[in-house]
């Protein structure tokens, strides 16, 4: 996928894209075959392999099936009528037989999402680390907190720092908690056409859900009873999602902010140019995190709103509308994720300049003054508070998220 | 564009797809080229066609501009950069002067919404012929109505219709009312730059404006004076686009209601098929529509957050995120309503089911009996009230609006 | 009204609150009781004020209905069953008689919008003075622009001003394009009980349309055919309101940024006061208009997804969610438009420091430099190219919106 | 409150309204003060209660900090004042010394949520009673399956209502989880000011921290560092309210479309009256029920957006734009929450009809034919393949989560 109106989608590179869903789909409906064998369901053979199918399918199969896809609402249908097509004897006569197309669009999504998420956690972690080290190192860098933009009392580089790993190491605790399962349901959720094509076995169900626990092994997912109208692992995985771009947001915020040409405490490593100015450098990834947390509640709050939509046995309009959604929220959450990367590693700290305006800020003195009078004593020599406890327990858990990430 | 997980992308074909928008962009780039030259401010040999910038990209353009799009936030820079590396001469050393890339980016989102726009009021015009002919065929066939899904008293087929079409119209008028401006400012708005450039003329601001006048004649949009902070133009094409949506669901929520199996007064022309039920007939039309209708308002929403994010001369990340999210809805809402018009074209109107449903329903008698008391007079023959009436309305803002558009 | 939690609200008086609510429910009660007797539908007896309809109601009826209100869904419900209860003879055989639930809401709201919508245009029209008075103030007060947070180009504060003028001029012509339409369409949209119950009357329909004028007229809203499922006319109010705070919100964030510490091109008037700080002077206004415009374009689209979710004759859970979100997004627009007045009113500039920092910006002319070497001529003296030529057109806008509002 | 356009509200009580919040307010000066004397940082004189803290306020409080709030942008500024114009001696000195308005709006927010979360996890264990009896008592019940609206294949009650209760007991999971922290951070989360105030202790910063786990203590929260920028908790309380609703609204939908006029499978057990049509029994509670969950996910989405919004030391309109969103939400779903467990407990399943509907369900055996047929068997008895066995799962959660519960 190349996308000029969201710069920086490269760094997504293919997930979640039609490839990926295809090829998702694919091992879903070669991973279930190979069950169905294995279990004595479908004789032996009726499996079929991923490059199999794959290789069954026209060059332009995303075409075709994007316009066929239409007709019966999902890609699934015709993507099983092209592979019966060209499949012969028992694999041809057994395919799909048993699922639903829902049943492969949730697991392909399912399946596709397993990437992001684990490139997230790994993200999140490498920020984990680059913050601690901000925060280290810049514990005892003082600056001028600003409340509602306004100088208020001193603070630390440190403690902002700290702030930004606390947002972070709570996207990566959500992040981590992500169940992906498989859909395995048929028509209806009762699995009742596998468990008629398994009638000559002793106990046709069990055989069901030992092939559910299968394909659900093969594909890296959870096992996992039928969903089709039970939605929290999709809303659960964008409210993580969000929860990500938020944290990174707050970041590019305090970036923006402290990167103003009037303030300058901070600066990215890397600015970006203007096509006529020639003296510009841009706080550009601070920009572009931005724009993602600005978008990605409102395409969580469509999750929510198709999750809260489901009816029947199947959901109509509202089921439909998450697949493009949860692609797009992933994909940008990706890209932000990786870009507040760069952002963090490469972020540039202006002690100096930080000083200057600490110095300089009218007033950011008058609490402690009026503190002290209270007290009935000299105003003491700092007044950083609990500036350096407060890094405790932020770094705590890093700590301990940097360690279990070791094990 | 092919898109497995929105069935029926295709019909919006490469409607603000990357190579549309590049396209625009390059156009943009001709026209302030031959408007320079035309007004005097740059020599005659500067002027450039959008042929001959586009010969100059190399095949992979748009995966190159997707790459190199982040380092500057947009993809203009770099696009601009790739041309001047190609162009000797006059053109080279003015192309883009007196633009930024806002400038650009805004330009050519707009003129690659005119065509969307365009279609949408085509296509809502056809919807209103089609539903004329409904409200026209069925304003006498009895229909039971259901207020919070119970049977409540007699209504009309034909009236039901027409509280389609009113939505219609409705989308129909704030769609025509749409402008679709030309964004030239420069660097923040003040043309500052292409002031400079014709300082040699006699009036250089008036003939600054008189190049705003032309580029906007050549790309089909509206002159303007800058934008860049105030997103009017955004958000009211959302708006317009979402009204849509909002009258197409409507329309396929109804028919799902009556579509279901219990009910069967309504049913697509054509229904959907599934991956494992042979008998299965689903109204895979209304399913899609009403998909796109729950996900619109949110990216509407979207644009309006992104417009309320103003700040400065230009929008650290507000303005980043318009670009994609108008894409989507914009190429959503031209899916949505090509199906609806299939949808309505073929829809088909059990009447005998209708009756026989009316005649089954309980207590849909209730409400005559109990006025017919009050009244002291025996029930009318008839309990349809001003179902017919109600209809003359929309009929005649239909007839307006179908008599002007053939004018 | 009083809101703790949303400081400002008791600019909104009773606006759209439960008795303005149940007021205007009377009214529309009673102005259909007058149209009844008037046309020959009702005895003359049958006719009843809203006062009347008022002593009726025990001091505590807000309470009593708010708990009645769910039994039914509505308020409506309950409010009849309380007057009938008190009311002997012809009115109380009569009230209500030909009008459903949604009648009475739908109305009722409407009716409570008008007074927001007044003050709104009235409010804009206050800001569009203000606005009209900054600009030429300022007109050549220079600055510098500032593009995603960095010194760009120089411009001037009354082009900025004027940037804000647009936004409010915008939403001043979608905010007096508002239409409120009276609801009149019984059970189910058709007018059936009203029909039947003018069935001695030679035209019983144009005796119900003829109520429905003269229910509009009384109400001060248009009428309009029955719109229980075609939700325009609340989607165009949630716009236009969006459409306000967006505006507002590009100024609130325009003073937030001029008025940071480092800044301080702009300040409030009256700063806020710090709980503990004694120094500080917080932009409170435009921090709480921020606020509005954060949350505003979320309660619209809440708006656009009922609407969207319109079904059957009439909608279960859409319509219902209309209402308090409706009442939420217009208190908090006319609370944002009050406070966005009193922000431009008192708006300091201070001039001094906007031409000291234009002074020491880096790199501001290094666009006009490379212009004039393009053009091969010694840069002009001023770089503020169209900046003053950019004011005619908002400018002749606000005062053909001045000189109509006087006329 | 009393809410007569939020239907229902009354069960929410007092929960987050104006009072409950300045209560909680005080609680926490309260809790402070004690906590400063307890430390030996303030003198023994200074500790109050909140009962005389309340007793300082004039009886119209919630009217006067209402208006006053506006002018520093939060309530609590006022109520300082108010507070320490009658306090005399210690008392007035130290009230609020060392915090910040935020730290009370912020913790008081999250003193009044926990009611509501304690009220809705006792709700949700209701529901999980209910829906384990529905499960057991129709775990045999047939019915038709319906997918996109149409009939697929036989199904079971007991499945259906499985499906609510694996919702129902991750919001369970999900609410269970939320942790509400206190926010004591001072002027700019350095808390500065109270470690200068316990100066002349040995250890203040020490003496500070312990101060926040006794306020935690006595407010019933969780101790916990400054969180003024870093909204997780906020936003995880939004998540799980959402969870809620997302899954209540499912079975709203469900219940909407089996009581149908045409379905009748099942029926709520006290039906809505009409205000004109006397046969009417509404699914009112289903329609109340699904309105909240129309509306959750865009309140969540402003929370997230608030959060993302986070910039400094204190963000300047995200922050504000929490309080009254948070309020409406909990609100909402603790009155959503409330009406789905009398709509679950009173739901009539009507067994016969839904035997007389699969009864009639053309095409509903098409699927087993064809899986017979692959098989090359007779087609078996039953076709409810693994219905039965899909409602261990949950119901083992059920029974665990009860199992805790009890313990």
């Amino acid at each position: 996928m190349s996308d000029l109106l969201w710069p920086g989608d490269h760094r997504a590179g293919g997930l979640l894209d039609d490839q990926s869903f295809l090829q998702a789909a694919l091992e879903l409906e070669a991973a279930w075959s190979a069950a169905l064998v294995t279990l004595g369901i479908a004789p032996a053979g009726a499996a079929v392999s991923a490059a199999q199918l794959a290789a069954l399918l026209p060059t332009d199969v995303l075409k075709v099936l994007g316009a066929r896809a239409e007709a019966s609402g999902n890609p699934v249908v015709p993507l099983v009528a092209l592979l019966r097509e060209g499949l012969d004897g028992e694999p041809g006569r057994w395919l799909h037989r048993g699922l639903t197309s829902q049943d492969v669009v949730d697991t392909a999504l399912m399946r596709c999402a397993t990437a992001p998420v684990e490139m997230l956690r790994r993200e999140l972690l490498v920020q984990v680390r680059c913050l601690v080290d901000l925060v280290e190192t810049h514990r005892h860098t003082p600056a001028v907190a600003r409340t509602l933009t306004q100088h208020a009392v001193p603070t630390t580089v440190g403690l902002r720092a700290a702030s930004w790993l606390s947002g972070v190491l709570d996207a990566h605790n959500d992040l981590t908690a992500v169940v992906l399962p498989v859909q395995l349901g048929g028509a209806a959720g009762t699995m009742a056409a596998a468990v008629e094509l398994a009638g000559h076995l002793s106990d046709p169900v069990s055989a069901v859900a030992e092939a559910t626990v299968q394909v659900a092994s093969a594909l890296g997912l959870a096992p996992s009873t039928p969903w089709h109208t039970v939605r929290t692992s999709v809303t659960r995985l964008g409210d993580a999602a969000t929860r990500c771009t938020d944290a990174w947001g707050h970041v590019a915020n305090d970036v923006l902010s402290a990167a103003r040409s009037e303030v300058g405490e901070l600066s990215e490593g890397v600015g970006g140019a203007s096509s006529t100015m020639p003296h510009k450098a841009n706080p550009t990834l601070s920009v572009l995190v931005r724009r993602a947390a600005l978008t990605a509640p409102a395409l969580c709050a469509t999750l929510h709103a198709a999750a809260a939509d489901a009816t029947d046995e199947r959901t109509a309009g509202g089921w439909h509308a998450e697949w493009s959604t949860l692609r797009v929220l992933l994909r940008r959450t990706v890209v932000a994720g990786s870009q507040t990367t760069d952002l963090l590693r490469d972020l540039v700290v202006h002690e100096d300049r930080a000083a200057e305006l600490l110095a300089g800020a009218d007033g950011v003195g008058a609490e402690q003054q009026a503190m002290a009078a209270l007290a009935g004593r000299e105003p003491a020599p700092s007044y950083l508070g609990a500036t350096d406890a407060f890094l405790q327990a932020p770094l705590a858990r890093a700590a301990a998220v940097l360690a279990e990430a070791r094990a």
